[in-house]
């Protein structure tokens, strides 16, 4: 008892650092950094490590400074090419039926070439375009996806699984990844190697290869190619590994592509109208 | 004293939950979601919270399949179309030097509706354009843009803040939140709410803004108007509050738009060679 009496002292002080500890762990964790962001596009779980720096190649200062000048359309004309994209990008959609037929290769570099004018953080450029057309590196690259998927979709669907076998199977098997002349995959650079061999941090990777990957999409609508726009999660270590690139990349996006089959189809869905997602102020 | 004796096992058995209750912490909100990703789009930072579930409108399965087509183009026509496009894009630049000249807003609805084609996870179309041409409205997203954007280079420049301020001063004035047309503030929603009031998760939606913004700057290009892709990033929430936009959205970039200024300049850069950002198997 008289133990008891003095171990209560203790006890309370052991308390009190558990309960100041916890109340002060959440505040550590969330470091306030405030990197140099002006242009620069950083990813929301950039963090700079130790061993990395930020590189100074990229900024303005370094750069002389060229005229830059672009044609002024008149008010008639910008109306009309607005109008005319527009109506060129509504056509686009996710087209899961690619048909096999071959498209010239020349006009894959040139998609690839207008992918990589996008805008980069620190013009970084942190994108790969791994351009897949050997048969059986496709058939290697379903498998892996298809291996994944199929776990997706049996955790997903639980007890419903055996019941609806039939209707999933459907949306686990890709075959366009055998039938589509091409698979663009789409990797991320999270972080260059200076000539120091440090680490150099590419701020907003995921966002500028994402912003690459809008502007390619555009491009293989206007030659009149589809594709799906995929992310297959879980697939990236391995399809990393399968294409032998460096560990410094991440997968970001799978897409088939090829002229749309005979026989495609797509969902019906519509998409919002201009006021429900703009405002005007 | 005797107080104390009693009060030893209620504190042993209080400290004993908060050490439990530590522990089990890590492991719950590390939940292991695997959800259904073929060709939604998630953040890497995506987590369904208790009150969130996932919506299954937008899956392929609830909606009827409808013919796909599109125009074949001869490969001749293909491959002009696809060097006149990167030709168009290769000029785009981030140009700082806007020019006050007022753009039509026709041309700007269109963009817009352009840049809402882009795909996105489940079909959930999770971005808000904002459209700023108010003075007073610019003068004020300018003013706090500088703000923070001064904050950022005294953190980052340290001691050598004083020496530099001339230099660094051109950097963090932002004049052309004042003099571009228009701002578009390009807002991501977070998550939707549903009828029945819970969250409904957006999977992938800083992926598919960052998409949709490609398709953005594209239709920009198309009609001869430059734009900065800014990423303000420690003024999303002033900025949000300020244009009233609810507290699933969250500011992803910011888009000063207009004419290149008659005296524009750009730094000196070049772009990384189709054999630097590719890779054919």
């Amino acid at each position: 008892m008289a133990l008891l009496t003095v171990l209560t002292p203790v006890l309370l002080l052991i308390l009190c650092m558990v309960i100041g500890f916890m109340l002060v762990k959440p505040r550590e964790t969330k470091t306030d950094t405030r990197p140099w962001v002006d242009d620069d596009l950083q990813d929301g779980d950039d963090v700079l490590e130790e061993d990395e720096c930020v590189d100074s190649q990229g900024s303005e200062e370094d750069h002389p400074q060229v005229p830059y000048s672009l044609q002024h359309y008149s008010e008639e004309t910008m109306l009309q090419r607005s109008k005319d994209f527009y109506k060129m990008l509504k056509q686009r959609r996710s087209v899961r039926f690619i048909s096999p037929e071959m498209v010239p290769r020349d006009v894959i570099d040139n998609v690839i070439r207008t992918a990589g004018t996008a805008p980069s953080g620190a013009h970084t450029q942190p994108w790969t375009f791994v351009v897949v057309s050997d048969a059986d590196l496709k058939h290697q690259i379903r498998l892996i996806v298809e291996d994944e998927e199929e776990l997706n979709y049996r955790q997903r669907m639980g007890e419903k699984w055996v019941h609806d076998l039939a209707k999933i199977k459907t949306n686990w098997v890709k075959e366009y990844l055998d039938v589509a002349p091409y698979l663009i995959l789409i990797f991320k650079q999270t972080y260059g190697i200076l000539p120091n061999n440090k680490k150099k941090t590419h701020y907003y990777n995921e966002i500028s290869v994402s912003i690459s990957c809008g502007i390619l999409l555009a491009a293989l609508q206007n030659v009149g190619l589809v594709t799906v726009t995929s992310t297959p999660l879980n697939c990236g270590p391995r399809l990393r590994l399968l294409l032998k690139r460096p560990v410094n990349e991440k997968l970001l996006m799978l897409l088939p592509v090829g002229y749309p089959a005979q026989d495609a189809t797509v969902p019906d869905f519509g998409r919002k109208p201009l006021d429900e997602i703009s405002v005007y102020m």
